[in-house]
């Protein structure tokens, strides 16, 4: 199918999303899609599902739904499977989250009853708050990732997908950095036979996601495709990747307000977040050893959006600091407040305060359904590697070694859309403009 | 010069800046800018004097300023005049203000008591709570329109400036909607010489600025330069105008937010805004008149950042309020409270609160300056009538009749940075970057 | 029975409830009533269900529930009636209420279906955005006041209580002001028989109640039985009367900090004060002569408390302002926004802002409660006319006219806990406590 | 002088104030003191200063000044002096402080540079992240606290005061239990000789005040006269201490909200408490050992208002969280965020938040004036040991070992005033009020 600059297979058949980590995101995606499929419920917060693009001049009024505009899978053709460290069905699991409300669940509860998570590859040495019954065993992790393949594998023929994307929705791990180990892939292969420590659970799915063809998006601050290793062997298997660590609640709004501030050259002093949950993932973040792993994914957004080596007197000296507090009468709505110390003309100090009562899961599930979708799509037009174009749905955008990340929402979307119109073949948008009026 | 792909005039000589009320923006204005020429402030908020552009791709690492990408004028080539219903000189009516402190305002003492305002044009009926000694009298309001273009004359003969623009910093004033009086010139000519109701003082000023080839920019949310009459003859004239209603405080930051809730299509239940503040401006918008005219341009915003045509389901039926209320124990230190009701993932609700301790004329002083400088790039290349790439600064951006406004900040700086490398044959940025990676 | 200083006849057989409106609040108050005595839900906020109360020196450790100190009606023991402009049943008026979900309303079905409400004595110029159909017809207002008798008769035939209760939960009227009309008894009820446009429908039914022997509680700011006239029927009847308007939400905050602010002696410059609410309530005060009599009884509240005539120097120049706004996204779910301008030492200027989410019948309930079982009680102690020690539940606390009010919530809980503890000859509380130490 | 029930000497001649650490509060309290002598300032936020006091019933109208009501000593009386680790005189340290305005501060100039500190008692382990020049050498902490008898001396001869009064105004020490070497005098005083690690610095001061005659107020939340030793001696010797824990801020608020809603019954199931501030006290509670101090002085106060005890169902299990960030942008300017989950009727979830932008020293001076009055006036009044009458003032008020302290601000506020009362022989005030309605 000749589409536009890009050939595109059309998307034909059903498509496997295999979810490591069936807690509240996994479910509420799970659950939400059949809600969804049954009339009973809206998609909402999805960009597939309700976003338009604009395409030619503003006169022509032609914006199409993006999801009329490229061959994207329907929902109707998801079939969910996955891991988890506890054998609980998706009907039970979903119960636990408690992001829905049981009355709601019923009206699925057949379908999630349905979806019976595999054992996950679990190790307590890289999430020190969970534990769980429901864990593969292996002589190696090499062993472990062979398994994961098996089961793949197994998931495909059992359920006769043609395609399958795995968007990874489980903890976060431990803080790690690029190790020897992660450099190549012999030696990274070498190192899961030899259990080699700075290889983790993430990188085990990750690996077999792209041994087996299989888009792999990273929903976590985990370092995963992160390396060498990975990253090569996808572009090698042209399998596309991308990450990491899902943008929702408060760093959404600060790549939401940053870019505000910085457009309008007001300077920074100081930036205080904090954040209050009661999850899963709250707990889990108590850890520090965790929570150091998502505090370096929350800070490092700043950086890239103000540009403090081009802006030094209004960029150059500010503080930012990220606190994750689990406070357990909040469950699963997440709660953050931030205190924003700006200066304006002559250095006059003035605040923003912005306290968003959101809802973690809820935000995140339609992310990870975008990801499920674009990601296939990018798979069926031959894009391998790392995808910078979805940098968009996530709080540190992998890119190429040589490029700093784009971390302003609004480029990011910019990026994705231009991305998009570039695979059908139409126009690039700039907003010049100056065309409608008399040319200078 | 030939610059790219338009000639444009070199910045020589000095730039008379000739401001219709003397009030909290104007004078914060002026010592400011006196106060930067001294070394002794900073233009913080200023795209001209801070803003970076990105030439090429991200690996060129190219970003000069912009005040050296294009030619601007200079601070120190700034000269300051106008009119005010009071006859104080710049000096008492900036520590009348209160917005900057007395001590820091003896620094430029001299400089600004050497401006002393014209008698200005002023009607009550316009602007219902204010009154003051220092006007004009004249047969009609032609004949008023004629005595500004004599002091337009007059001060660039004192002054020797080369150029002028005329940035309007007056009142709100009450709401007035197109007439047929508006809608040739000659309707409006004629209309003046009638004292017709429906031509305001800001339209007389407006009508001066382009007859004498000053460029105007619409400060407030007053009809003034939106009609039909006014366009034709700067068009016709050579002259650029751009408008209107400075953007800051509370409309800022929703031309921020929207945006970003609108890219990740989380959906709008409501939207209520409330401001508190206690300057002259806060006094005025009591008249519920003149509030009339701000509420409009205020509320226009959302509708299209949100295009509900587009997106009924998400945006088709949301509630916005916004209200103003006059607190004196403020002063100049507006405070915006916004509540913010949006709903993701199968309709669940969801809450944005944010509050902004904001400065009204810290905020709207650098937003004048740029006005200013890119008004008189834009009369030096030649370009006329209105200037839709400055939507960035205005709450209700002026555009070509058969075009919908862009409301989006992210759109409007794009626009922006997009049409200063037009001006300077510089390759368009659209963040598509899929060179960088292989290509599909 | 002799209990302390005052014979208290027992709280035997049932006690009647008499609604005046039965929407978000009586539907409420019943609900949760029924929901309570099921062991379905618990009575939380409500000082006679919760409230213990100190007896004696701190060292005795005896402080038993206020339920079980002094002799109220149990919750077994009510017996609910009531009037409307709707002839919906209880179930269906709560249903539409919105304020407890279906599911849970359901459990109770049955006891909230067998509640109908008596046709209203109702005028659409007292409360303008309202209008119903079933409303009482008569010659005059005070046929329709015998009317109210009539039912008030029928009511304690049908159901055999012994004793009942008439707290007013119906809309708030337009602002009305002691008139000659009210001075009197008998030019009262020469008023009813003219149809003196100065006696309003909640009068009415506070004649009926009064003449008819049960205690009568005002919960909306109406003017009803804060005249002479009534004041006196109620002394001379022996029949206990109080009010009015209850105290939840905005105010019952105000009543909470205010009383922090000038313990401390810290000043005040500005209390800006602003509430978004979409319910029927919210409506109602939409209108401005409505908004006018809930207005007044929100502004008095800072006067008392802070005694500007004492403390000219922190409390005589100060900003007040209430704002209300009707906002459907919020239904019941109240929110008010409170910014407070407080001063320190040497003047230094400091902020508190209070953002409440609160639930406006949620919180309205228990005080509807405490007030039913507390009036009767009074009324078996033999107290008549104007209850002030139940200041503690009202926004404006009725007191003896040569009194001021008391405001401050925690004089107003002093008072009230004292009053119980004469009643039954407990010793007061003072805090004093210096017989614990060594006496100076 | 026979002044109702108690002989108080009157306040002749100069009143000593002998501050420990010459930091924010302590600069911030003398500056003040002396701006109002000149009557460049107002001791607002001082009940001693602004206070009234109702004498006798409503109707009697007589609400003097508590200045007028008890013989306190005058503003024009007080003598400064103090120890501090550095030498800078008080006009350098309140520069250094940041609190008050340079130009603001060079009114006093004079005054404060007469003030030179003495050499502190100091020791780096109690207080981790400070350090300083200017300390007292000796044998052992004995030998350290007799130099400080010698400064007290000295000081008094040199000034000719004929009182004094210490109030600890130093840092937050490391935390400590009480220890047997705390237990009685001989053990402290041997415990002394051999420099006995839980012999803190500010122990060693509270004992030479004591010692000294000198009345001792705990302005930190430090162990210090909590322990059996001190407060043996302090009775025996005649001399009234008081603590601990100057109540400002986020406390503050804490103790006006939390008796609100206890007054009516409404549930708590969180609250979550955090801070910014930039201050010096930012800095040392940066450190765990110091914060640990803190929090066990913040965390206690909600279980001693709510009284979970007697309270099982509705505040039998609540999160409190109470967290302090060092956040330098703000200076003095500290902020306090508290989100409340308090639930009512049927359990109903509500949110209650609070922003307190508030400015610690300014909060805090005017309480350490007030402290030094009435201290003096228990002094002079015949009282010895703990003086709980003054609780009002602190976060962990000290009570007799057999009693719980009161944390209720409205609490405290009454036991103050009704000892003033007892003290002036006036009758106590229990607002019940019955007697001006008929009896029952």
């Amino acid at each position: 199918m000749e589409q536009g600059n890009v050939t595109i297979a059309p998307a034909q058949g059903k498509l496997g999303v295999l979810l490591p980590g069936m807690g509240a995101v996994s479910t509420t995606l799970i659950a939400g899609v059949e809600l969804v499929k049954k009339g009973l419920g809206r998609p909402v917060g999805s960009l597939t599902q309700y976003g338009t693009i604009r395409l030619g001049k503003r006169t022509e009024n032609n914006q199409p739904l993006i999801k009329d505009f490229v061959p994207l899978a329907g929902l109707d053709d998801l079939v969910f499977g996955g891991w988890d460290i506890f054998g609980d069905n998706g009907y039970e699991a979903a119960l636990h989250a408690g992001v829905i409300e049981p009355e709601r669940l019923k009206l699925v509860q057949e379908e999630l009853e349905a979806i019976t998570p595999l054992k996950a590859v679990f190790d307590q040495n890289y999430v020190r708050r969970l534990s769980g019954p429901h864990i593969k065993t292996g002589q190696n992790k090499y062993e472990l990732a062979m398994q994961l393949m098996e089961d793949i594998e197994a998931f495909q023929d059992r359920t006769g997908v043609t395609r399958m994307v795995m968007p990874w929705c489980g903890s976060t791990e431990v803080f790690m950095e690029v190790d020897d180990v992660h450099k190549t892939l012999q030696a990274f292969e070498a190192g899961m036979k030899e259990n080699h420590p700075a290889i983790t659970p993430s990188m085990l799915y990750a690996y077999a996601a792209i041994m087996s063809n299989v888009p792999f998006a990273n929903g976590a601050p985990n370092l995963t495709v992160d390396i060498p290793a990975l990253q090569e062997l996808a572009s090698d298997r042209g399998v596309p990747i991308c990450g990491k660590d899902f943008k929702t609640g408060q760093t959404l709004m600060k790549t939401i307000m940053a870019p505000g501030l910085k457009a309008r050259m007001l300077g920074l002093s100081g930036w205080f977040s904090t954040n209050i949950l009661g999850n899963r993932d709250g707990d889990v973040l108590h850890d520090p050893s965790s929570f150091r792993t998502k505090e370096q994914s929350k800070l490092s957004v700043l950086e890239y959006i103000l540009q403090p080596e081009l802006n030094e007197e209004l960029y150059g000296d500010y503080e930012h600091q990220v606190h994750i507090h689990y406070y357990p009468p909040r469950g699963d709505n997440k709660e953050g407040w931030d205190n924003i110390d700006i200066f304006g003309w002559l250095d006059y100090p003035m605040q923003i305060k912005v306290n968003f009562l959101c809802r973690d899961s809820i935000l995140a599930a339609p992310v990870a359904l975008d990801l499920v979708l674009f990601m296939d799509l990018a798979h069926r037009s031959g894009m391998s590697g790392i995808q910078e174009w979805l940098s968009f749905y996530f709080k540190s955008p992998m890119c190429a070694p040589f490029l700093y990340p784009e971390h302003d929402l609004f480029i990011q979307l910019t990026k994705l859309k231009n991305t998009l119109r570039y695979l059908q073949g139409e126009e690039q948008i700039t907003h010049l403009g100056l065309d409608y009026y008399q040319q200078p």
